[in-house]
């Protein structure tokens, strides 16, 4: 394909700017200042390294720029007031300028310190909350046109996987075949969402492991977890395939983790928590003698990034809504020995949910 | 040769600590907490997502992590205490445990504004001492292992350019070539160090032009901003060339600033200030009547980011110093008609200045 990133119509971005203000409103703000690349992005559509979104009290909200972005910011999103900061050291003197009668103001915790504390002078009797958790719960639940483009991403992302098993023989290092990767995910792509993770043999117990030289026999699993990004949205895949005939252990191992992913998607449904879907997945691991090898939390929320809001953990009580998309990935890590997960994205529908991944838990190759 | 990065000697990393360690003595600091990744990177060898260098008034510097990384670390990097930190809402305690009798800590202003203010909660008496320029300084002078580095990642960038001429034609998008950069990147490097620029046309004319579907055609000039990175250094060099007979403006500019470059690169020793190298290319430029036309700094420091101090800026008055790496990267912009900019990497010598760039500024294909 090799393809630019397409973007959704504007009224998506519309919509999301009314969506932040009504809960401006709800949260009692006066004004709400927004930095991070991905936020900027999210509500106007803009994809620039250095802009300052400010939903005040009276207007709409407003984009402040530098000189190389204005023009683009203008001509991209002209339901926008675009406004140019000629230099960062302007943001103090704007905000001071604008934020006078301001008393309480939303930020995001995760912008620079450096940057915050000259709004703190700035604007010295404000007291600043951060809005990055209810950002957060307004970007996980995905609108129609969000849930098609992530579905497409999802299927490039199985295409991906396809390709690279054609390509994938014993002989190759986990670094060839992270390269692989790479290259499939330029193509069918905008390219990887994340640093693609290839675990040969006892590598995989290792949950951060880094592709090394290691390299793929026969009679060995690999363990790829593998997203590309289409279209700004993120995939999100791990698949393991032994090479050769599957030992005992490794049957088993598969065939645990296999049917903790297909309890937990069949729990999937709007009004359950996030933590109890977990416990789904957990439950069926315990009872298999494996609890204290799987680590980690069931799932994560999908999006513009790999990680978003909610969560499939014992500490995510979030309850379930319709267009949300996480992955579900349970896993059971042996250390020293093996390391075997099977993760999918799944949409929660009105009913229950719908799994977007398509690529069967394969056990060999 | 698809290999996974190198890492410099130990020795490399040890002596590294101990520059931070007289640093910290020099601006008189109980304490300095690093948590960036990639000045994590510098000073420990260790490439972690979640990390916390504790150079404290006792001890040696303590590296604080999670279960995920501290195998690794303690591995890796012996010398250095690792220790356990368990969750990040942890750190809250330990530093209130540890730096009860801290006044002066170090801190970087980069890093996220929530974390910071948790800090200043639990260490409420302590002033805290912004060291981003600092640390800046310390990794602006390159060691003689770093410089290899950086004329291996160079080196591999010219061959990266030869290959990327090699294979573009007439009727490929600045999104093929941009694909194909990427694709050569992972095969000579471990990938692109920033997003690839490629112009065709008067698109070059945009600074900041993001690849689109725009398609080469003979009778046309192409730039292409491209880097990779090799074993954790970045390259990054520029070159614009033209795709049949060149027309007298495209001469005439590609002369204007090939000198701006060349004079640049001869005024380049130890002793001058950065801003008067910016100077000696931009009256080139404005001599020859295209002053209004370089719109940005003549080049920036290079190293494991593609944007480091100093910086060839009229407001950069830093002193060179032999080991600095810097980009010397004057332009001429005409809106809506043309750009070209030719961009090299030096290293500054005892006695002047090493262009490691080889690929010669042609003027054609």
């Amino acid at each position: 394909m090799n393809r630019p990133p397409l973007h959704l119509p504007n009224a998506e971005f519309r919509a999301r700017l009314k969506r932040l203000l009504a809960c401006q409103k709800r949260l009692r703000l006066d004004a709400v200042l927004l930095v991070t690349e991905t936020n900027l992005y999210y509500f106007t559509g803009l994809e620039t390294s250095n802009g300052l979104l400010l939903s005040g009290p009276e207007d709409g909200p407003a984009f402040h720029t530098d000189f190389r972005y204005l023009t683009m910011a203008r001509r991209q999103a002209p339901w926008l007031s675009s406004r140019p900061l000629w230099r960062p050291a302007d943001e103090q003197s704007v905000l001071a300028g604008l934020g006078q009668d301001w008393r309480r103001i939303g930020y995001e915790g995760r912008m620079g310190a450096e940057r915050f504390l000259r709004w703190q002078k700035a604007l010295p009797h404000v007291e600043w909350v951060d809005v990055s958790s209810a950002v957060a719960e307004l970007r996980s639940v995905k609108s129609r046109a969000e849930q098609q483009a992530m579905r497409n991403a999802v299927a490039a992302n199985d295409q991906l996987f396809a390709a690279l098993m054609q390509q994938t023989v014993p002989g190759m290092s986990e670094w060839d075949i992270r390269s692989l990767v790479r290259r499939e995910a330029d193509l069918l792509g905008q390219g990887e969402a994340f640093n693609t993770i290839a675990c040969v043999g006892r590598n995989g117990a290792e949950c951060h492991h880094r592709p090394d030289g290691t390299v793929l026999k026969r009679g060995q699993p690999l363990l790829v977890d593998l997203g590309l990004r289409l279209n700004h949205y993120c995939a999100d895949m791990t698949r393991c395939v032994f090479f050769g005939k599957p030992t005992p252990l490794y049957r088993e191992l598969h065939a645990v983790v296999h049917t903790a992913n297909r309890k937990a998607v069949r729990a999937i449904r709007p009004g359950v928590a996030c933590r109890d879907i977990d416990a789904v997945a957990r439950g069926h691991i315990e009872k298999a003698g494996y609890g204290k090898y799987f680590g980690h939390g069931l799932g994560h929320g999908l999006g513009l990034e790999v990680h978003e809001s909610p969560s499939f953990s014992s500490a995510c009580g979030t309850v379930l809504k319709p267009g949300m998309v996480l992955t579900v990935e349970p896993g059971i890590y042996l250390p020293g020995k093996i390391g075997l997960r099977l993760e999918d994205v799944i949409v929660v529908t009105r009913t229950g949910c719908e799994v977007l991944t398509r690529t069967p838990h394969a056990l060999t190759v």
